[in-house]
């Protein structure tokens, strides 16, 4: 019951059916005075926006988002910023064939077990139009940590097994795939296309960055910042994993090398990710978030319908290939509403009994 | 602030440092009438002892849990359990030498940044003493898993680079390493051995099981199963990746491979691990931790101290070489106590307007 | 931060400001399949509509309550249930004059030493019209205990000092001031027409009962039903106290005739107003608010700016001479949300291990 | 479900039953770096103590707290702060004979039907004993809010219907009652004693008053300063009433009486009780909360057994003829947590983005 609010004191409650009538959030706890308009969330928006690339479907949404309460004068009042987004190209008779048919690798059939009832309009809350709330709010999150001077940015690690060989951020944004590495945007082209012939879709891996974060964000031991983290990015609908630095690899590597030496100029390595005991150290905050392929493909599949027969089916009409890049975009808000919620966390209670002063931290950082 | 407490309604707070008195938890929201013993507890507790294993320490922690509140009659009465172990064999002296020295890998840096001083008798509430609590609370979320015939299991499927080649779950407790896999254990054993001789430790990979959970639960789309389950298993100090059913894998599996077909018997595969947009489909649950090397090494390491200058580090004392198998168990409690949960918030809204009867889930199950 | 939410399991937050676009609330945590229509919360809405009696302002707010998610062919399907209202009427500029002045007894002077910014257009959200939002949740909360046969009624006890001489449900919704003493009503007509002819307000008393609830609601020690219905009441804005059954008379009634007698046929009285050790005793609730005059006034009174300096402020424009009858529904609403919150709550935890079978209560209620 | 925690922020969590081994309380997000002793806390917790006065009974607590984490030399760490105080002079078997009858006014016959069983030794988790943690977290809350000049007292006004006629603080711990009115000392004394001779109990008024809070503590719509006041309050069993400021007298107050004009040298009177729209003022608050009189009496009573057999009771043993003067205590102790954790929450968001500089508050307060 009542699991559609994120975080503690910068938090964020969503809501709204893939093919109802609107989706939207509400910002609650966001500090009074920042400057705040609604071409801020347009722009991250229009970044998890269909139809902008090769892995993507050609839905017009033309999401627009309207402001309608917490923002006075362009500033941010203190109170609930409700922002709403109309579903203007919803199309739920194209989902009729579905209506009594559970799809596989989609929330169909546990939505019926939970309630017993379900929106079956284009998958209804278990879209991915859900998370046009939390882009939303994560971009007003990015513009408190913007303040702060922390930077988010996620980009394509992998996609359907095309891994990249490097990272230049400037990149990211000026391929289809969201690639930080040039040389791989050719073979990410091929794998896509060659997924798209097949009527199959491809999964991936995003990497999502936070430069310029404090030491000393998260609160031991189940808030640590890495578990919120890993919730945050696990709620979103595509993951199945989540890792922090080193992740799965910190199996196969011995404690000498993992360790992070501590020097006088700050770390030597970066294994914890930024992360230590669950508080941030300062460092470049990694963390990276497996994604599963579309489940809806053309590809003929099989399943039961609602009185349990065995059935087959393909499904139809406009689908992504991959949920990358557009689920990168998401990945980024998560983290933005992780880090906004962890620094007023933080806030609260840190120096308040007295001045804290220099306390010692890796190079200074 | 305010991060020891885990869970909405079967919720524990745990507590207590390292050498401190001692440790313990409250467990909050477990309902009356069930039968707990301080057996129960104990049996869970002496599966975590160190010194019962190759990779483990000889600290003599002989803990004993007591129950001092929310028992009567053996039974549960609603009212909060508070569970306590007293630290026994607390040797704070021989933590002296780091009192002003960061350890790398550890939190005594980042405890120092938040809070501006720390507790470094054996690393305080950052030990993984601190895992105490969280067992003892998952020992009762057993006994409550029990009565709806849940059964949740943990073990080694990858300890230092050397993986299990198969699952026979009767074996896990015959090996001192928590393997399910017979044949992996003189491979594992040398492992250990050589981490040991050369002053080194290493990292592995954990699998959990649960078996028997009902379809339907998991709060979309904040509170969905996984994204609790990532949270609970991130929280635990050492763990450094966490993924479900098909996890980083999904990144190279096409669509039509990954979507798990239903059948009129159930599942054909179980890529999802039993959860499907983040609600749980009736199928077996299938999660794993990457778990990072001890930080504590006897190799010489680079460090600062407390001024910030450039300090050597060798750590001696009483130090598991792997943080497997004792924190198998650990795994086992933050699954149980996740379970325990999305049942109870399950149980507040399912089929509360009207007989839910037989909704449909594949298999029947 | 983060301060407008209400309830655990069955949760409303709310958003909007007295002028702005529109207000409203989300309703998560509401079972699944229950009849939902906007008809339903219209009904609700249209009791709390200003110009509707003679303590009343003219405004034309016409309100009119959309449902945007949550409900799929008239009944919920157990994901957020978004309600917005249009500010229709809004004259933001009728404002103007005060942008710079500090209404006593208003909030303006506190949202500016909190935030360092507010909205002064009719308040902003420190507006009585946020109780839209709280309505409009409430209503559903409503359509839950309704299943459960649970009815809330909320009816004037003292308008202005002018008491009632007892209780007709009946009568309630036959006159202006929500009295259920008939006897009582000329007597609150001349009261209002006296205070609007001197350009003054009047406070009151609102009681609220509600019967048909289980034995058993409640979350001792802290989230009591009745710490729960006080702070729910508390949190409206015209709220000044808060007494359950006997209420302050219990500081003068000794322990032999303050305890309710238990009979074989139930409580020989209600001292405890429904409610003994937190918990639901089957019997009716019964709670009381006090209400403070509406401060906005035509009477000359002093004040200051922004500067500081010096003011005189006579309100003018249409304002409410008292806060009841309008202030009723509100009150309800909130005891509707409570209680919707608790049966949930309940329902988690209750006769989770066996059946509980015939458990004693008074009178077997 | 899970209703033994308070506060946000600044959290404490409470367990243990009357006759059991021990009581205590889980303190979280208390800031690091306050000074903190066990003598602080049982300063506070002698001023709960029986026995202490002409109110109470002779049971020998001889209440010790033992902090068993959460502070190292003295100083806080920001780590959760176990207190624990052992039941040294239990007498369950005292008990015996209500094992299976309701006592009246007790919550004997709830807590059986909530949870189908109970402890009866002594009322269990109902006993006023549960308010121990209450006071040993509210110590804690005390040292905080000392750091920031903020001091709470509560003082008896009313006693059995025996009113003070003035205020003056000093006299409070100088008389047996609590009161600030030496003059109503003797009169007191009076009622109590006719009480006793009776075998009856009383009940009263408590006020509690907060100096020093800043303006801008409270989170508007639902945690506004007074509601989690009010739920603080209703919280502790014998309170069934509780009003801000004016409170119920606000009911037959016009608003040209009721508004505080507010002045360049501050607010000319306080009706509002230091909180307007939920937010302090900077005025002091002034709460007041009704207490029943004490359940457990001497003089026969109707009451039904577990089988709901009629049957007549004479409570014998140790009990007090009313809850203040301890209660008094524990009122202070929940305002000391409610403040503290506004504070907290308060620091997290104010100022955040600039320099809040002077904000214009009633006379510069």
């Amino acid at each position: 019951m009542a699991g559609n609010s994120f975080g503690q004191l910068f938090r964020i409650t969503t809501w709204g059916e893939s093919h109802g009538p609107a989706v939207g959030v509400i910002v609650d706890g966001c500090p009074a005075r920042l400057e705040l308009s609604e071409r801020t969330i347009q722009q991250m928006l229009d970044r998890r926006r269909p139809g902008s690339g090769p892995t993507s479907t050609t839905r017009g949404e033309g999401d627009r988002a309207r402001i309608l309460s917490g923002v006075f004068d362009d500033r941010t009042t203190g109170t609930p910023i409700a922002i709403l987004v109309e579903n203007r190209d919803a199309k739920p008779a194209a989902y009729a064939p579905y209506a009594d048919l559970f799809r596989p690798g989609h929330g169909d059939i546990t939505y019926q077990a939970k309630y017993g009832i379900r929106d079956w309009r284009g998958g209804g809350r278990s879209s991915a139009r859900e998370t046009v709330g939390r882009v939303a709010g994560g971009a007003v999150a990015g513009v408190l940590l913007k303040h702060f001077d922390v930077r988010v940015i996620a980009y394509t690690r992998d996609l359907g097994g095309v891994r990249i060989q490097g990272v230049d951020l400037e990149s990211v944004d000026r391929n289809p795939f969201g690639s930080p590495d040039p040389g791989s945007v050719p073979l990410m082209a091929e794998r896509v296309a060659s997924a798209k012939k097949q009527g199959d879709s491809i999964g991936g891996v995003v990497e999502i960055v936070a430069n310029g974060v404090p030491a000393g964000l998260g609160e031991p031991v189940f808030d640590k910042l890495d578990a919120d983290l890993a919730k945050g990015l696990m709620s979103i609908g595509a993951v199945k994993g989540v890792e922090i630095g080193s992740g799965f690899k910190a199996a196969s590597i011995p404690g000498s090398e993992h360790n992070d030496p501590i020097t006088e100029k700050g770390y030597a390595s970066n294994h914890a990710g930024g992360i230590l005991a669950g508080i941030s150290n300062g460092d470049q905050i990694v963390i990276r978030a497996a994604v599963k392929p579309i489940p809806s493909i053309r590809r003929v599949q099989r399943t039961i319908d609602a009185k349990g027969q065995a059935r087959e089916l393909s499904v139809t009409g406009r689908h992504d290939v991959a949920a990358i890049p557009r689920i990168n975009v998401v990945c980024e808000a998560m983290v933005n509403l992780v880090l906004a919620d962890h620094l007023l966390r933080q806030r609260a209670g840190a120096g308040s009994v007295s001045n804290r002063g220099d306390q010692p931290t890796a190079g200074g950082k």
